[in-house]
């Protein structure tokens, strides 16, 4: 199981089992098998042209290194335990094609600054992936938003109604927090896409190496700019794991809504059958379990997070085994982001329709309008202090009554004030009531259809 | 892929495949089989003896259950992600068996109470594997403390020397950790042995069941006492994982230490070859991989705990899909502590060894018997005080002069104090410093005697 | 600021002003006080009871330590930055105040040994009276459950209507939960209740202490068995932080559906104005800020026990600075613990009013009983399966014309299958479907009220 | 205690004197309000300008509210646990001062909006503020570099020695993480430099205000674009703690190494009295109390931001009560991470020298140049797997017989491989070692001056 030919002569026996076990990664790290092989072409090809090998040697390798990509996808390269690392696995296989020329592979590299490599085009080519996805459920949440711009949705604060909104409103606070959570992301990729490779075990190497060009040949930004620091440095590993927690909170906001929604209580959407569960003994039951698992998914995250930063408090530098943990929580924070984005991008496209009678009935059905009512006092002339006082009094006597605003008689009005007249019905029906909140970014409808509008410009550039 | 026959004909439609994807677990869950063939053997045979299927009903149940587990265990039975779950998984490989028999399984149960029954009885499970793995590495704790009684060790605060203790007396403190690990996964235990079955999806069952009995037949030591409760509760999870959280404190506490002392600096242990390994392109290095990698793991569980502990937040009663999220966490903490314990063990028992000679240079060379010559002049009739300030004084001129304490001539220590005679060089002396800490707990071989004997007592409670 | 005269002559210069600030922790431990006397006193008593000093310095010294106790009630002892921490500036008054003697107070002990001695006491003193609000919120669940056993409520699963419950069922489900906190601090009483007094710096010391004596004198159940884990040990500490977490998982959940109940939508309790908030500019808002709170006070428990297993991974033997931080974590979280516990407390026992009406209309308005339907055929000979489906098509067949299953004539009863009879209104009445499950543990009216019973002696014990 | 005025007349009864203590935040967030008074003068400006006030009324607001900050100064202002929260005893103290011109101050504005704003002037305030402590840093690190090109360190990998490193290179590797920390500071800021001022209570306002002239104002580089979002958004702020989390990071790495290099076994530093403590008992010891005070601090920032995670996690819509808990965590974090950098900057300019000699010693005496000696075979032609084992028997050879490389006779090497001339002994000597790795970003001399002067430009950016 454990080939001590890696070792130098220093060792005289071999690993035992169980170590070389818990030691290995290739398990989890053969995920990255593709940025090894990308990574060591570019490697092997500076390593020609700066003549620390022979052009024709490099040719060698780059064309073994290929055939191993092509035996990987067609399922005959499958290394197992004994390889410890998807490293050394390739490195093996390379030698058995090419013999002596696969030995020369890891000239002027150590597998520290490899597999800082590695995990950067990794991690890099996910965060573009995850870009995409944003922008289609954004794509998603625009054209949601721009049929519903008339119909109204009761706002809450404190999930108290608090004043009615456009649903397109609704759906726009969402994309914005989405915009950020792309913004970010691309924040992550610029201190991601700097290449470590050439760092050596930690100072550098006594070859005439160029890490210009490697990082050129792998479309890296830039270079570490110190070797101690490129081969310990997780950084742009846990900021992706803060940006990947943020987009979890905001699916998780999303999420509880949209159970919230779907509860025969609110009954605002209805959850279609192709995204819906039932129960295997209530027949009634049709569950939203896709908002929940996305809920329950926060936590994962928000723990990996936490598990990266543990790990690295207090390590000295520069490289440290304790760094091989990092990877299982990057792909399962990866895989988890990817298909959160995609459950909620068909739940919201095909999965759910909204419930007009029911919205509608709810926005006319309370006293989020009440605010309205101290407004229409406040522009007659009366200090809105006192106006909102006298509401409060109006709405507790409508309470006591079980009337709503809307249900009092003109006659009411004027007696608890007389500057009320027949506008006052106008002034407080939920499209007035929303209209009327016109400023820059609120949830009048022109504000709205100006949001929609910038908001396709946000998603093109 | 989705075969809706579990759903009433409340749904019309199929579920969408990438949900159905999002939605299954049974490419986890299915590490819960066992557990469930048990807990549905007990449901089974509860069901017969209370008369709501027949004794022969019951037989068959039992019997296609065992040749379901037969054949899981001869690799036969491989349910694939349309199965969504383990539960369903079995039932129809049931049902395939048995015809309609096999759908009386599921009578008087649902998935919420069987799945934390499942879990309970995987986790119980557990936790007496991993208890008895502490025992296993509180042996190999005393057996080196036994054999190390006289070895003396520098004893650190802030990593300064401090006193020079008994290696003996170091390893009993790890010894005392684990003790605590032990007790405390009891009392996890405890909390986890309860049963849920039989409370349905949430509130009971019109059926005449006794939870009773199939807690007994399961060997649970009680049942939950409100159905509510019995199928939303996790506590029992999260507390297990705040308990491998304290193990892992501990496991990375030892390995810091391994650290330090496998360093040129310290020097204290030599690494075997069977548990270092070394470095592809230095071939002077043998590294410490496995206490660096149980200190990475370190941040994994409490990251698992935390995890739970979000997903728990702010749920309303009672089941939510939400929970399915517990396995994995739970599953990748009990594979995590288990392989740390054995590793740890492993590296103990067989992969180092401690250098007696750098031990010995080490505690005859600093100033970690200052102490000792103020409580010499104290026990002299000195007040403390006035010989704490004057030993500082001691130490800073030796330093200046490059000697130890023990290079002082009599003569210079009778011009620092005139109370000072010929025995204090027998009171510095490293072996008499420890000899003489002989409060209880305290380092004094007496003492390390004594606690080698209460542990030995402790582990076999 | 800094007074020198507490490290010895080694030092030459004093400590930067900035760095005095940063290490001082007086601003927060001051709140150890209480316990910091009580643990010197019982320290006093035990040197002059072994002869380590005379009896008469011993009185002197319990004397001296009551007046600083004393002056600190009377606010008269107010230590400044410059004391350090609790333990100088009590020491240091104690000089003033006896002279010599007072010198000798430190005698065989540390800080290490000491300030672990205050923690336990402290903690110690805050579980039992977070023991005690745990029973009192206990009592007024059980009156609140006692009054409400025939108040049916909604039960729920994915948030969806499931079955209906007594509401005395559901409070109950959270006096288990807070009986399980409260055996969970029971074991952490257990595990911090063990003295480390006498552990010294680190080794234990050579003065002839009596550990059992002082332990015995500050109520300690025992005495840790080595020194080197006695001064470094916080396990006792996480624990409390994992406890109190759970504590506040099962106060965010009932406070997550208090919300939802307090909503329009749900509408099944209403706030009382001692217990709710206004809006600045919405004159209708009534807002629920005792269970937001308490929900948003969640994640800063679980951070405190982040803090706490971060501050400990991989710190090497014995005593580290780093174990300062501990505290504040600590006394935070039982301040939150205890304001949560006893907000909750007041708005159950004042604060809301449930509100039948509402709470009737939901539980006779839903298809909640359609389990029942199922179990009516099923009792009636049609297999399980073939009942559920049948009943699902009949949920789907209301929900088109807009009826419930109670507004099905027995004709059309009777068309969907011939079994159905006069008696199957009956069974789907909600209080029927409620009594029926009459499983142990379930909400059947008669398991309820065994319940209600149990709870009563459980929180005897 | 609770005045109710500022809730309506729905209310008629006052708060429960503990829910009030409960609710209330003034005894945290008074630390908001310079903020919030500058928020309100650009609101009340703005109220002026665009009519909604007149200009008298405006700039009596203005007058009133500087009044206030003035009063505040001047210790004159100390609003009780009545105010509730900062914002309202601003608001009623500029009522008691201009009476009824004071109430209009809210108009067009609500709470949510208002903290909203408050907290982002704040962090925006002290992100420049860490910002500016960073530089200070990094100045530190570089002069300290300036002077130590040529000393050399022993570089580690797994805490086993490597190879020798130029210690300016060392400590660059710190100037690199800090550079990253002052840069994703600077995006934090970016995202945090938006105005929420305007979005009302959630919805926006039915009033003509000028969201972009008080964004102006506040010198705000932009608004937020959806009102919703605008009051319930709290990304930046768990942004920023992940931005803290990093910088604590990289201060417990360093602050692990300068623990390590402290103790008695590596020696390269001595702590200066100014910077370092004793102990009460143990007249010898030094304590490195700062660096191991920083390590035990980390774990605190992270627990912060776990806990504004949970906070957020599953939170619907628009703003609720549980956001009040995200001031603390903020403001402890940046108090800490202002502490810290203070503190550390203090140590590397005045609180610790290297000691040259031991430094020397160290690299001289081990085996970190085995690397040197593979290469130097395979530059004369030996394939390097072939040398590199050689190399490993030598290092074996050389441990078994006590001695080092270049302890070796120029006989000794001969018969390990014809190889080896006269000048191996030049090139394993350190120096030549560090020098030879003169790859980009590398340890060689060359690199590392060129290093330093792009570290200087970096921070003139």
């Amino acid at each position: 199981m454990t080939e001590q030919k890696t070792w130098s002569q220093r060792f005289e026996s071999a690993l035992h089992p169980a170590i070389a076990l818990f030691n290995a990664s290739i398990t989890f790290d053969i995920e990255l098998i593709e940025y090894d092989i990308t990574g060591s072409i570019a490697h092997a090809k500076m390593l020609a042209h700066t003549g620390i090998i022979s052009t024709q040697e490099g040719e060698q390798l780059v064309a073994g290194l290929e055939q191993i990509r092509s035996e990987y996808h067609q399922g005959q390269f499958n290394p197992g335990i004994e390889a410890e690392d998807v490293h050394f696995a390739v490195e093996r296989r390379l030698t058995e094609i090419l013999g002596d020329v696969g030995k020369k592979l890891h000239t002027a590299r150590s597998r520290n600054d490899q597999v800082g490599t590695d995990t950067r085009l990794y991690l890099r080519s996910q965060i573009s992936l995850i870009q995409t996805q944003i922008r289609e459920f954004q794509r998603v949440l625009l054209e949601l938003a721009e049929v519903n711009v008339e119909t109204l949705i009761p706002g809450y604060t404190h999930l108290q109604r608090a004043q009615p909104v456009s649903l397109a409103h609704h759906l726009l606070a969402y994309f914005q927090m989405l915009q950020r959570d792309w913004e970010r992301l691309g924040d992550v990729y610029r201190r991601t896409n700097i290449s470590p490779l050439g760092c050596g075990a930690l100072a550098g190497t006594t070859f005439p190496i160029d890490r210009h060009y490697t990082a050129e040949l792998l479309d890296f930004a830039g270079v570490y700019e110190n070797s101690l620091d490129g081969v310990s440095d997780r950084d742009f590993a846990i900021e992706f794991l803060c940006a990947s927690s943020l987009i979890m909170v905001h699916l998780s906001r999303f999420s509880e809504e949209i159970i919230l929604w779907a509860s025969e209580e609110f009954g605002f959407v209805k959850l279609k059958d192709s995204c819906a569960t039932g129960s295997s003994i209530m027949p009634q039951k049709k569950n939203p379990d896709v908002p929940e698992l996305v809920r329950g998914k926060t936590g994962r995250v928000f723990g990996h997070l936490q598990a990266l930063l543990v790990l690295m408090k207090g390590l000295p530098l520069a490289y440290n085994k304790d760094l091989q943990e990092d990877k299982e929580a990057l792909f399962d924070s990866v895989k988890t982001i990817k298909s959160c984005l995609e459950a909620m991008k068909i739940l919201l496209a095909e999965g759910l329709e909204f419930r007009p009678e029911r919205l509608s009935t709810a926005v006319n059905s309370d006293f989020s309008n009440a605010t309205d009512v101290a407004d229409y006092l406040a522009a007659r002339g009366v200090p809105f202090r006192e106006a909102y006082n006298l509401v409060g009094k109006v709405v507790r006597i409508c309470l006591e009554k079980g009337k709503l605003l809307k249900d009092l008689t003109l006659v009411e009005w004027q007696e608890l004030h007389p500057a009320f007249e027949e506008d006052i019905y106008s002034a407080i029906a939920p499209s007035q009531v929303v209209a009327a909140r016109n400023s820059y970014g609120g949830t009048g409808f022109e504000q709205v259809r100006l949001a929609l509008k910038n908001a396709r410009t946000q998603i093109q550039a």
